[in-house]
């Protein structure tokens, strides 16, 4: 089959890939679409060592699956970390820290930058048909957003700061959006703020930051310029949420922290029922955030694309 | 009046000290017994500028408070944040955060390392008979060490490792226990691992920490080499308490804070109700952490003997 390699931090187009076989327990699914993250970009610049298919964003049909032929021809989206089932972390319910964990397209099992993928039954999610493939695709994505909503507790009346409007971003506002919180996002160019103005979300310039200014801050850019202004922002006893992964050491005065109260709360993966059902009930509208498409054997070119400031969300078909 | 008077990182002994004159709101309080805290050490090496009397642990007797004539000859402790009550902070009752806080002893506010002090009579907290004053000059540290679960449910079911057995870690150790949790603090030497274990709580040596031990830790050591230990022990989706203020910045990755949803939470100044209600009930034991006792005019020697590594609780009398 055809597929994204990535090796040695070189990704290549590959139409020589066997195709993968399901076990008891898994199925076996064909893409129908997969989206460029900021993550497939790091592991390609060498953020974590990873030799296989990249790719962890898709929505696709499955093909088979032995012991759950109920599941063939059903269209689904998946999560991505493949568990163990027996380890503290599992028992416990905390299935995305399994120590044993694999991840799709990150760790230890291939991604879905291909023409066939594989996940255990347990992970799927049928996709309902009123749920476009274009705004399926995206459901890892806003997944990722709604664990925020997991971890702390938004009240209506808060002033919210979200930093950073990339791909993720967008979709942590407009979910933040439905608490009805007072919500403002930190924008560096226009585009982005007419998008959020579309989508009746107000923006502010990185200019306009103001020191605790914010009840809860959405750290959303990855970079140490983008911790400080939101540690700025966030208020005395408030919380600031840390959405991206940053390369290198911040220098961090943690005595700052103790004497305002600052609570600081890393987030990764999150829940993919309720975004499936935000989509279905179209309050979340991913669709504005596609930037572009590209086939599969154009996908070198298409991560190439995905890379420059201010891209939205890159696809890949078949 | 008499008193420990620091100036330029200087401490000295004064005799020559004005009487405090109590304002309409505020109590005149006659010192009865003061304790040194690691803050008072950080302000004489210039941790902040300060040019005043020194101390804010302290159980007094209150001589005169006009418009509260009730109060006069009553024991009393202080909580110790002089606050505006009209600015953000205050008004969301956010009180210890008030942006125009004075600070007993700390900031803009004479300290209570002196015959007499004065405090607003809001601040004021009687203490009960059955609470001696060698239990009582506890209350603020105790109220301290109480924060921490204001800030986060703790259940009984957690593993929870307190890094540092100086002062406030003896304190929250005890709370901690209250819980019922599986409780163990970290020490590094045999003197604080006896005394836990006369107050039935379990203690390991620095040396038998290991990865992801622990649901919740506490930091209260202050120190980078602290933090390591604390984050290394916190397991992901586990939250990291920091408790003591840390000199310098600190380097930190913050990634692995995002990959393991790590929340790190800083933690101050407490609620004293409970502290008395616990200290009433004989439900934390202070005593024991009581070290050596001072005159107030032997002052400067009690703050350079509380500065020894292990040395817990210091006393001043008048």
């Amino acid at each position: 089959m055809r597929g994204l390699w990535l090796e040695d931090q070189k990704l290549s187009f590959r139409d020589d890939l066997a195709n993968p076989v399901p076990k008891l327990g898994e199925a076996l699914i064909k893409m129908r679409l997969a989206g460029i993250c900021s993550t497939d970009l790091e592991l390609w610049c060498g953020y974590y060592p990873y030799h296989d298919i990249l790719g962890h964003e898709f929505v696709g049909e499955v093909v088979e699956a032995p012991g759950r032929e109920d599941l063939a021809g059903k269209r689904v989206v998946g999560s991505i970390s493949i568990t163990c089932g027996g380890c503290e972390a599992c028992l416990a319910g905390r299935k995305s820290h399994c120590i044993n964990r694999k991840t799709l397209g990150i760790r230890n099992h291939a991604g879905a930058f291909a023409d066939y993928l594989t996940l255990p039954t347990g992970n799927l999610y049928l996709v309902p048909d009123v749920v476009s493939d274009d705004e399926a695709v995206f459901t890892e994505l806003l997944a990722a957003a709604l664990e925020i909503q997991e971890q702390v507790h938004i009240q209506s009346g808060m002033r919210v700061l979200v930093v950073g409007a990339g791909r993720l971003g967008m979709l942590i506002a407009q979910s933040l959006a439905l608490i009805g919180c007072d919500l403002k996002v930190v924008v560096r160019r226009e585009a982005p703020a007419l998008l959020l103005s579309s989508l009746g979300i107000k923006s502010i310039d990185v200019s306009e930051v103001q020191n605790s200014m914010a009840d809860l801050v959405v750290e959303v850019t990855g970079s140490p310029q983008g911790f400080a202004l939101s540690r700025k922002a966030v208020r005395p006893k408030g919380t600031l949420v840390l959405k991206s992964t940053f390369a290198g050491d911040v220098s961090l005065n943690l005595s700052s922290l103790v004497v305002d109260e600052i609570s600081v709360i890393g987030s990764r993966c999150g829940p993919f029922a309720p975004a499936l059902r935000l989509l279905a009930a179209k309050k979340i509208n991913p669709l504005p955030l596609i930037e572009s498409r590209f086939p599969l054997e154009k996908g070198v070119e298409a991560l190439e694309h995905a890379r420059h400031p201010g891209i939205l969300k890159v696809l890949l078909f078949p």
